[in-house]
């Protein structure tokens, strides 16, 4: 009631637009877009921990190379080594995507492109990297069962560690395509990113 | 300046009420829960189509047993029938479930722990499954590898069928992973199921 000036018509119209969608931009702009800035580092953050998995993952699966069995002998440590340098490469560009965002303020390609395009390669991603790593322990597994790694324990204990090595990445990946899956959900709501 | 009404003090208030959330509940009731219904249906056949993938993927392998080579002799295939036996229970309980809230239109568990429930267990065990899925190719593809395929072709047939629909099965439960995660950020930001 206070609120009630003593001016004619044209008053009501600007108190509706006080509730309005029209004139809360500005609210947005400083709240929101703190919060979807703390939002890309935590994204950066875990995009930085998949590259250092993935990437030292392939390394040291290539790495463990002893006399007699090397790598590239097993088709399902070849797998390992794919997958894991596919998600090194696609690490690499998404922090660059993650970092050009933070510091412009606007995505590399137009927003709706890059929500479904970070979602679906973190899904795609993430499965191939559990799906590598499966392989490569059951692989791992027969191994041990059979003489080779009491000949050669350095070969199988690399492995091993590259094996962990691609399964942290694996969980780092997932994490970020559940981040990745939230603003895509907050695109078809709200029609942004934004999720306030 | 111009906010200022020449009306009484009764007057702005209703107009304000016009936009306020208060006011749209009736609306909210009629034409979002038709929507939910939909949502809950197409829910339901993926849980059917999760069931009977799985169960009969479990059925497969566990019918594959020739003479020498049987399926539970192979890590790898028990860990197919294991997963794929985890699956189509907790897709039957699920389909029970989704039954229930159509019928009575609220969930088994209160609204927050179901949301929070079904896509957590959707998620796990899509992963369970791949992961199974691709354990059980790599015996498969090592056992066509050497002679064991040539001599008893129907195990090996068996088996390829039962990993082919458990992969289908995975398909499925990925499938409604997400959308149970559509189902999780609409609870997390309009504070109900209700995607409107």
């Amino acid at each position: 009631m206070t609120r009630n000036g003593g001016v004619e018509s044209p008053s009501p119209r600007p108190r509706i637009h006080q509730t309005h969608p029209h004139d809360t931009p500005h609210f947005h702009s400083t709240l929101s877009e703190r919060k979807l800035r703390r939002f890309n580092y935590f994204i950066l953050v875990f995009r930085l921990a998949a590259f250092c998995f993935s990437l030292s993952a392939a390394v040291f699966m290539i790495a463990a190379d002893s006399a007699s069995p090397r790598w590239y002998d097993f088709g399902a440590f070849r797998f390992v080594v794919a997958a894991n340098s596919i998600v090194a490469l696609y690490s690499l560009f998404e922090m660059v995507a993650s970092v050009w965002e933070i510091s412009r303020g606007s995505t590399v390609f137009p927003e709706s492109c890059q929500v479904w395009f970070d979602f679906g390669h973190d899904q795609v991603f993430a499965y191939l990297l559990l799906s590598a790593g499966s392989v490569g322990t059951e692989m791992a597994r027969q191994l041990s069962a059979i003489a080779t790694c009491t000949s050669s324990n350095a070969f199988c204990v690399q492995s091993d560690i590259a094996l962990a090595l691609g399964f942290a990445g694996f969980l780092v990946l997932m994490i970020s395509s559940l981040l990745s899956g939230f603003r895509v959900v907050c695109f078809i709501i709200n029609g942004s990113r934004f999720h306030l």
